[in-house]
């Protein structure tokens, strides 16, 4: 590791990124569905034109502010997959103006009705929850989506795009099986709700990593929306939509302490860097050694056991243990890639070029 | 809540901050030990400056890079409470150039060398491990701390200016009594290594949070060194250290949808605003509404049960339900203030005022 390196760093291997858009590219166009990647995971604007490098023209975010961001760098064509904050409605407009094509969402007939009388001319997507209990209209209420699709039908500035769902109870899943058998279900919950609706050829918006990654039925999709495959992560790996050498991005971070005795090791690499996120497997984030191509596979037996603000806690396998010295950097595959990149706010990569974040006001 | 507010802001009661701040350092006159708080919390020029306005001059920070922010800011006297990173020991020397005073905090005789050899001429305090089991000297390995004394006392270019502990394990209080037994016991688990190694007037740096609020025994301590209590937050009520009209920040967020089937909002505040850290009781904060003075005590019943990215999905009594509309801002007493700030990046005064948090590069 370089000795300019000295705090946490967040590395990005672009090679992997690359490889991890063209494949999820490539799935796109066997299934015939459109990829309309989401960008809430990297935020950034070099990261955004390696997806145009491989086509991708058409992108997802979460938020009013990070679509201005992308705007700026020249998007024409977002859909902000969150529901329509009424507040925001005037911003709204503004960015309207510069975009060839946006798409907004919305769950709730009183959003409809802020949205119709505020004049915007836009193309929506009704969110439609089905199964994890977040946003959207629930899946086994059909004559509540029905009503809304009228309303929507029913305000001439308005124009229904499609239905949307992010089945975020993947992130659930502990195994291949598993996604497919909670992602499939909840796919079938939105192909058949739109049958219910009488609209069998509704555009249908679904698609998160682990299933984008490994579905099976993404011919049944329209449109594709997964952030996280960009860069994969350790939670990734365990629900089985990636493998660990697919993880693109990787926390540097310096070893301060080492406590042989419990078999630990201090960093400087806190909640501020990685999050919060983790899972009783391997806590927040796997270990991994630095080589002279990028990173080595995960060192086995060893995990992130604790963090607070600026530290964490590395617990190290007896072999492990003996081969570092303090000083040392060590790399951390985060839980939770879009949470790390949040917190870091900037990545660096193996060439040692600061690649942007969108860093809210 | 004024028009102008349309997505998440981190309101700050100045008064509330003022109040805190005062009442701690009549707690730390009181008890004849040095008040020299931790600026980790709020990472903020104006609420450092509000510390000022009470007579303190010396401050802690938990990084290299805060340290600079505050030198910049033009305090004089800083203890970097965190393993020196020997990364850092070049800009260390530049920053130690810029002060009156810095403290550096060593815990292995690897970083002691490196110090030595390093001939920056500075004070260091040696950390000690009274239970929380992340960094510094177990309190039950007296030897290793004796040795550790020696070396730095060898050392002619370091003084030792005491032994620091955190008892971050107090945070796994649930109630006032426990808090006073944790913290009871690792205070005296310091004052006891400190007699086991013969240096019974070695200056004890102790206090987080908790026990620095409610702690029965200050006058054994020479320095004390909280961060949480200028803000507190919904965990520190839950602990005991405070009552939920002292905590003086609140997360602002609008209301995008209504779940009166569920008993449950959903707003636009999530991980990426008010972190993960979450408590069984209170899941990710507790919930108040705004009033003209600020906002009112947390209501009855009310958490944010989940959180993702950018969602936070609050779980409401059946009385409070029906009084929220779309487009309403309702405010989260976070339940981890230092991180809920560094997630926003800055705050506002109630009276409007933009107020600046520390960016890591």
């Amino acid at each position: 590791m370089k000795n300019n390196i000295i705090e946490p760093v967040l590395l990005l291997d672009e090679e992997k990124v690359r490889r991890n858009i063209r494949r999820m590219k490539h799935r796109a166009e066997e299934a015939e569905c459109m990829l309309r990647p989401h960008f809430k995971t990297h935020q950034s604007h070099l990261v955004g034109k390696w997806c145009r490098d491989e086509g991708i023209e058409a992108i997802t975010v979460s938020s009013l502010g990070m679509a201005e961001y992308f705007a700026a760098a020249g998007w024409k064509d977002i859909l902000i997959a969150f529901p329509v904050n009424v507040r925001q409605l005037p911003a709204l407009h503004l960015l309207a103006e510069k975009l060839d094509h946006l798409i907004l969402m919305v769950e709730h007939a009183d959003t409809v009705e802020a949205l119709h009388s505020s004049g915007l001319i836009v193309d929506v997507v009704i969110e439609v929850d089905t199964g994890s209990n977040r946003t959207g209209v629930s899946y086994n209420r059909p004559e509540q989506l029905q009503w809304l699709v009228e309303k929507v039908e029913a305000a001439a500035n308005l124009t229904l795009a499609g239905i949307y769902s992010h089945a975020g109870h993947t992130y659930g899943s502990r195994s291949y099986e598993e996604v497919l058998h909670i992602g499939g279900m909840a796919l079938d919950r939105l192909i058949d709700v739109a049958k219910k609706i009488n609209k069998p050829a509704l555009p249908l918006y679904f698609g998160d990593t682990p299933y984008a990654s490994i579905g099976k039925n993404l011919r049944q999709i329209s449109v594709m929306t997964p952030g996280n495959f960009v860069f994969y992560d350790s939670m990734q790996v365990v629900i089985g939509s990636c493998e660990a050498v697919d993880i693109a991005v990787c926390l540097a971070c310096p070893v301060v302490s080492l406590k042989p005795e419990r078999l630990e090791l201090a960093v400087h690499a806190g909640a501020v860097h990685l999050s919060k996120d983790n899972m009783d497997s391997i806590g927040f984030g796997t270990v991994v050694r630095f080589t002279s191509e990028g990173w080595s596979k995960p060192l086995e037996g060893c995990y992130v056991r604790a963090i607070s603000q600026e530290h964490g806690i590395l617990r190290m396998s007896p072999e492990e243990m003996g081969k570092w010295t303090i000083g040392d950097m060590i790399g951390i595959l985060p839980i939770h890639s879009c949470l790390t990149a949040e917190g870091m706010g900037g990545y660096e990569t193996l060439k040692g070029e600061r690649v942007d974040h969108y860093r809210r006001e």
